[in-house]
C-alpha cells in the first residue's frame, strides 16, 4: 500500500508540470476490450490487423485517456479532485509495447471558483505526440492525503 | 463469435442514432483500476468513499470515456472509423450499479473530408446525464462487416 497526495489550489502554480508513465503490453488491450466491450478485430485480431492502414495491432484510442484521466487522479492535482471535463485530439496511434508519458501543465486557473485547465499532451518513446487535449478539474482546497488501493489478482487465460 | 458492419460515409445521415448499454460493476471499476493505474479509494474503498461528498464509491470518469469510444467503435460508425477527437463534459457521477446507455447522434458530416461529429450523451437507469460530450470521426467510404473477438476467459481475485 502507498499514499498519494493532492496538490491544493492555492499550492497549484501555472506553469506545474507533472508525468505518467505506462506501457501499453497485451495485457492493457485485453482488459480495455473487456472493460470497454470493444473487441474489434484491429485490436485483437494481428492477422487482420496487418491488412489494415495500420499495419498491426494498435491500442483503444481511449485507453490513452484512461492513462490521461490516472495522471490526474494520481499527480496533479491528485485525490479529491472532481474531473470536470477533458478534450483530446488522437494524432498517431499506439502500437503494443509502446511506453507512453503523459504529460500534464496547469495552463489556467480560475480564481474564486478552484477550478484549474491543465494541457494533456501524450508521447511514445519516440517523443512522437499521440493525443493533446486539455483537462478541466475542481481542485481540492484542503491537503488530502490517502492510501491508494492494491487490487486484488487478475489473471487472464 | 459475431459480426459488426460499419455505416459508411454515404449511408450515414445528420440526425442518424444510436445506442450502446452497460451496466457499471465491481468487475469494470476494478478492471479499469488495472488497466489505467488509477487506485484512488474513492473508487475502491467504500468506508472512505462514504466520507466524500458523493457518499460512496464512484466509477471513474473516463470509464465512461470507454464505453463512448465502444459505442463509436461497435456501433456507428462502426469499424474502419478511425477516432480523430473527443470531448466530455462529466456531469454526474457514476456509482457501482448504475447502467449507462450511450446515445450517439450525428450532427454534422463534412463532404469531402469524410469527417463527422457527433453529439455524446450518457445517461444513467434515472435518464440523468451523466456525460455529455462530441466524438470526431474519419468515417470508412467501402463497406466493412469484421467478425468481432473472443476474449479469452478474465478472473479477478
Amino acid at each position: 500500500m502507498s499514499t498519494i497526495e493532492n496538490i491544493t489550489f492555492d499550492e497549484l502554480e501555472i506553469g506545474q508540470k507533472a508525468e505518467y508513465t505506462r506501457t501499453i503490453n497485451e495485457e492493457e488491450i485485453l482488459l480495455f476490450a473487456k472493460v470497454s466491450g470493444d473487441t474489434n478485430p484491429v485490436h485483437l485480431d494481428e492477422a487482420y490487423a496487418a491488412t489494415t492502414q495500420f499495419g498491426g495491432r494498435i491500442a483503444h484510442g481511449m485507453l490513452t485517456g484512461a492513462l490521461i484521466s490516472a495522471a490526474v487522479a494520481l499527480n496533479m492535482p491528485g485525490p479529491g479532485s472532481i474531473y470536470l471535463g477533458q478534450t483530446m485530439k488522437f494524432r498517431a496511434p499506439v502500437m503494443i509495447g509502446d511506453t507512453l508519458t503523459v504529460k500534464l501543465e496547469v495552463i489556467s486557473k480560475r480564481e474564486g471558483k478552484n477550478i484549474a485547465i491543465i494541457d494533456c499532451n501524450v508521447v511514445n518513446q519516440h517523443g512522437k505526440t499521440v493525443v493533446k487535449g486539455e483537462a478541466t478539474a475542481l481542485v481540492p482546497t484542503e491537503k488530502l492525503v490517502v492510501e491508494t488501493i492494491e487490487l486484488p489478482p487478475i489473471t487472464i487465460g
